[in-house]
């Protein structure tokens, strides 16, 4: 049994959505952000960068934070969506790193300046926006040639998916009309029951087959 | 044989550090970013990124982009520097993915809005140096328990000190007077032969034992 430490963001997506996939039993915890509950001290054990997802693995012990070791974690323990053959898996890790140091940390500072900061500093929303768009064309590039962005769908694929559809939701409002490989990919998964159920937890749409709501 | 694409940055020197800590035979290509030489189309085909660092495995003819697939390749090649047994491998990958989620691109923009933004926004360097000191703060904690981040000496360490050392650099210029554990451990790191000759990658005094520049 997984306890899955998570709030509604999509970092926090991306494990639910990868345990969903794996029809791994998992338990829910809520940890509101918004609030500050990431800072309590019983959390900061289990995440010492105080940043969600967290995951505690009941069977083994391990307590585990960064979504990307969460992913390789979960996917090495089931066996799935990260292959075995020396080539295939490093393309799925260099996927996940790219998104894990590129478009996460680029997509979150575009959506912070245009929606969050204080002053609206045209210099650093023009910065980031630049970013992101280039680092959708970089995505462009590779779902031109693979269906998936290591071949076949992978958990590279689950941890830039919530990325890319909130670059397409009012949060990031980015028009996809120069990247209709990515347009193709990002329906093909939005499309998965899987997928659905993990981007839905928390909200109070959520239905699991497997997760419980702790 | 290891072609590493590389030039004198943080994410460059890692896999010089990684190469040289391993005794792998590698040769190396400058790629001068300052002068685009990220963007040549025959970079790109090994790099979609158009960043650096990159790898080329002659015995595989594998391409690998982004320094943390990088590390995890060369490590599981090697056998060396990334633990085998679940749970220690799994912390030295989770302190990775904090090097390249947040340590790197935070850092980074720390020293691009200190050093390099055409205006002085003293919110987005406030943004950006609170959160570099609060993830020393986290390493600060993670130090006071083990030697290294992961426990032993591993590539979380040799992905994250690069990084370390530009922050007590002119670059960023911060004080480590709270951080006594991560100048501790910086120093330990340091004072590695390997570690010497790969910060040393393309500088004037670059000289290593088994590398050759190209
Ligand atoms: N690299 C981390 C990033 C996690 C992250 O940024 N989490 C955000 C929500 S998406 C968070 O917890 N923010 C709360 C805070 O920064 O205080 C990962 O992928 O797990
Ligand atoms: N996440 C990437 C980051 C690589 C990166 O940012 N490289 C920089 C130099 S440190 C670069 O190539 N910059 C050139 C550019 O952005 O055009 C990695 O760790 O490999």
């Amino acid at each position: 049994m997984i306890d899955l430490y998570t709030f509604t963001t999509p970092n926090g997506r991306k494990p639910a959505i990868l345990l969903e996939e794996l029809e791994m039993p998992y338990t829910i915890h809520s940890v509101n952000i918004g609030k500050g509950e990431q800072f309590a001290p019983e959390f900061v054990t289990i995440s010492p960068n105080s940043k969600i997802p967290a995951i505690v693995d009941r069977d083994t012990d391990l307590a585990i934070f960064e979504s990307g070791a969460i992913l390789i974690y979960l996917a090495e323990k089931a066996g799935k969506l990260l292959p075995t053959e020396t080539g295939e898996r490093i393309k799925a890790i260099e996927w996940l790193m790219f998104q894990m140091a590129s478009v996460g940390p680029m997509f979150g500072q575009f959506g912070h300046f245009r929606n969050f900061a204080p002053e609206k500093l045209p210099y650093a929303i023009n910065r980031y926006e630049k970013e992101t768009l280039r680092l959708l064309g970089v995505m462009e590039g590779q779902l031109a040639k693979t269906p998936f962005l290591a071949g076949d769908y992978s958990i590279a694929d689950i941890a830039t998916y919530p990325w890319v559809a909130a670059a397409q939701s009012p949060y990031m409002e980015l028009s996809f009309d120069e990247f209709p490989h990515v347009q193709r990919w990002v329906e093909a998964i939005a499309a998965r029951p899987a997928v659905k159920a993990g981007m839905d937890v928390l909200q109070p749409t959520f239905e699991s087959q497997v997760g419980t709501v702790a």
